[in-house]
C-alpha cells in the first residue's frame, strides 16, 4: 500500500473526526476498495476505531470510524547542530509534551548523545500519563541509513560520524525507532499535517544551520539510490568560492545557511559594522548566531538585513535550479531560519522568480511552513506513526 | 501495471530470444504473478507469441514465449533545432529504416512541419514491406502536452509555439501518436535498449543544441507536476550572465550548449582566432556549428578545444547540482554533442567529480550513451511500443 493513501486517510479523520468508508472515498477521490483496505489495516493496527453507524441515502447503515486517540503516543526527536527538540504526540498529532535543549557550537558528541537519551527518557515518562509509546523517530542532518538506524555523518556537528542511534536509544525507548535525515523529516511533517497534503510532486526546503530538502515524486518521499538525496545545500552558487564543510568549493551552505550567516556576522561585528549585534552578543562576538542576526535585522540593523538578503538571494538561485529540474506543484520554505521573516523570505522569493523559467514559475505555489522550529521533530514522530499505519508484509 | 516491469520483461526477451515465465521471474527477481500478468497482457496485445514448450526440472512442460517480430512496427520522429531524424523499428527494436533531414538555423515552421510529414509518410510506406505501424512517437525539445499531443514551445526553434503535432501527423500515420520532450525520449531509449535497464533512480543528460534531462525515480519516468521537469539547461551557472532564449540570465544553455558553442566559435572565428574553423566553414562564419567545433577540436584546434572544455566544465557543475539533489545510481551522457568525444566528456566528468559530494560521487556510475544521435528518435518509437505493451484500463 502506498504511504500517500494512508497519510491522506488519516488526515481526513483528523480533520473530520468521524467518517464512513464512502465519505473518505468520495472526499479523496480514491477507489472504494483502496480505501476499504487501508481503513481495515488502520483498524487492525489499532489507529482507527469503530464510532457507530450512520444511515446512507440508500437506507443502508454504514460504519463510522474515528482516530483512536488513546491507542498510543509517538515520540519525535530532532537533533540539529544548534538544538535537540523532543516532542510527544498522540495519534491525532496533538502535541502532549515538548523538550528543548540548546547545543553550543563545538559541544562533544558524548554530551549530545547523553542529552538525547535524557530527553527520550523524559518523554517516555511523560507518556505514561496517557498511553504507551508505539513508535519513535529521530532525525539528524546529513546522511543516515534508515535500515540500520545509523547516522553516518553530520558535517555540521563536530566529530559526528557513524553514530548508531537505534542502538543508543534502545534502552530509553522500547518502541520501534526510525532514523531519518532532518530535512526529509520536515517534509514528512508538511505532507502529514502541513500545507501539501494533497500534492504529489513537491519540495520542502529546510533552511537552518545547514540547508536541505525533502523531495516528493508521485506522492512518495524520494530518498535517492542510497538515501542521500536532497543535498541542495551543496549546489554550486559561487564558482571557485570558499571551502564548504563537505570539502567542496562554493556550495550554497558556504554563503547562505545559519552557519554562514553567523560567521559573516561575527566578522562584520569584529570590524565594528553592527552595534546592535554587539549589544545582542553582550560583547562576546563568537556567540553571535543566525538567530541574533534575524533579531538585529528586524530591529532595523542594516548590516544584519544585508546579510539575510544576500543569503536569501543565493537560496533563491539554488531553489530555482531545483524547481527548473523537477517542476513541483508546491515549494514549502521551512526550518529555523524562516523565523527571520520577510527580510530573508522576500529575497528568496524574488530570486526564485528571477531564475525560474516563466512557464514553470507561474504554475508553482510557494508557501512558508506553519510548523515552526518543531517541524522536523513532528515529522520524526509522524514517520513512526506512518510505519505503524501500514500493513506488515 | 508499472511500465518498468513491462520494459524489463521485453528487454529480457530481446536478449534471450525465448523464455518461460519462470525464466523471466528468476532472471528479473520479480514475483511469479507479476510476470504472469505482464506476459499475458503482452501476449493478448500481440507483442509476445507462444514458442513451444520446454520440460522443467520438475518434469512439467512449461510454455515458452518470444517477441512477435512481425506483429507490427513503430515509428520514431525526433524534431530538433538542427535536424529531423525519423526511424522505423520492429518489435525487437531492430532499426528497419532511417531518414535524416538537416534544419538550417532560422528555417520556417511551415517548412519544418512539411518535412516532418514527408518523413512520416516515407517511413509509413517503407513499413508496408514488413508489417503495419502499431504506434508512432514524436519528440521535440521544450514543453509538450502529451495528452493533447501538442508541442507548446521549443525556444530553440524560431516561432515554434502551440504546434498540434498529433493533428498535423494524423493524415500521415493512422497509428496512435505520442508526443514527448526530446530529452525524456532519450531517457526512454536508455531505459529500454540502453545501459540503465536495471536501474531505478537515474538521469540521462541530453547535451545537444539545448541541454535537457530525463529523470527516473523509483523506476518510472518523472514528468513533474505539469510535464515540465528536466530543465537543467536553465540551471544558473553564471550569476548575472547573458540573456538566455528562455528570457532569464546566466542559464547553462547560454554558455554550454550546441547553440552557445556555435555562437562563441563564430565570434572567435571573426576575430581570426581559428584557421581550422574558417576552413571548415569555407569562409562563411555564420554557418559554423557545434559539430564543426568538435571536428576542429579533434583536429587539434586550440580554440575549439578551449570552447568544448569550458562548456564541459559548466555542464559538470549543473550536473553535480542535480546529482547532489537526487542521488541517482547512474548518469548517462547522451545527445549530439557527446560526439565531440573525450575533450568535452572528460571536462564534464572532472567538474562533476569536483562538485559532487564525495559520498554521493563514489556510488555514482557515469557512462556515455551508446545510442548516438538516434537516441531520441528510438525513444520516441519505444514510447509508442511501451504504450502498446500495457493493459488498456
Amino acid at each position: 500500500m502506498r504511504s500517500q493513501t494512508t497519510a491522506l486517510i488519516l488526515s481526513h479523520f483528523r480533520e473530520h473526526g468521524t467518517a464512513t468508508r464512502s465519505d473518505v472515498s468520495a472526499a479523496l477521490g480514491l477507489h472504494a476498495k483502496t480505501v476499504a483496505n487501508a481503513i481495515n489495516t488502520l483498524r487492525d493496527n489499532g489507529l482507527l476505531v469503530p464510532a457507530g453507524r450512520r444511515k446512507s441515502d440508500a437506507g443502508r447503515r454504514q460504519e463510522l470510524f474515528s482516530i483512536n486517540g488513546s491507542h498510543g503516543n509517538y515520540m519525535g526527536l530532532d537533533l540539529g547542530a544548534t538544538h535537540i527538540i523532543g516532542i510527544l504526540v498522540d495519534a491525532n498529532c496533538s502535541v502532549l509534551d515538548r523538550v528543548v535543549f540548546d547545543i553550543r557550537p563545538g559541544l562533544g558528541v558524548e554530551i549530545i548523545v547523553s542529552q538525547l537519551k535524557s530527553i527520550a527518557r523524559r518523554l517516555a515518562a511523560s507518556s505514561q500519563r496517557t498511553a504507551v509509546i508505539r513508535g519513535a523517530g529521530v532525525c539528524v542532518p546529513g546522511f543516515v541509513d534508515p535500515r540500520s538506524g545509523m547516522s553516518i555523518v553530520a558535517e555540521n556537528i563536530v566529530g559526528w560520524r557513524n553514530v548508531h542511534l537505534r542502538e543508543i536509544l534502545a534502552a530509553d525507548t522500547t518502541a520501534p525507532l526510525f532514523v531519518e535525515d532532518s530535512s526529509r523529516a520536515l517534509g514528512v511533517a508538511e505532507r502529514w499535517v502541513g500545507s501539501v497534503r494533497h500534492a504529489s510532486d513537491f519540495m520542502v526546503l529546510d533552511i537552518g544551520y545547514g540547508v536541505g530538502m525533502a523531495i516528493y515524486t508521485g506522492g512518495e518521499l524520494y530518498g535517492g539510490t542510497n538515501h542521500k538525496s536532497g543535498e541542495i545545500g551543496h549546489t554550486v552558487v559561487v564558482p571557485d568560492g570558499g571551502v564548504c564543510a563537505c570539502g567542496k568549493r562554493g556550495c550554497l551552505e558556504t554563503v547562505a545557511s545559519g552557519r554562514a550567516i553567523a560567521l559573516d556576522a561575527r566578522a562584520a561585528a569584529r570590524e565594528g559594522r553592527s552595534s546592535i549585534l554587539m549589544d545582542l552578543a553582550q560583547g562576546d562576538v563568537d556567540t553571535i548566531s543566525a538567530a541574533d542576526v534575524s533579531v538585529a535585522a528586524n530591529m532595523g540593523d542594516p548590516l544584519a538585513g544585508e546579510l539575510l538578503r544576500a543569503a536569501g538571494g543565493y537560496i533563491g538561485i539554488a531553489l530555482a535550479n531545483a524547481v527548473n529540474l523537477l517542476n513541483p506543484s508546491h515549494v514549502v520554505l521551512g526550518g529555523g531560519l524562516t523565523n527571520a521573516g520577510a527580510i530573508l523570505l522576500d529575497s528568496v522569493s524574488e530570486a526564485l522568480s528571477l531564475h525560474t523559467m516563466t512557464e514553470i514559475f507561474k504554475e508553482l505555489q510557494l508557501s512558508v511552513s506553519g510548523l515552526g522550529v518543531d517541524g522536523s521533530a513532528i515529522g520524526s514522530a509522524m514517520l513512526a506513526m506512518l510505519s505503524a499505519s501500514l500493513p506488515t508484509d
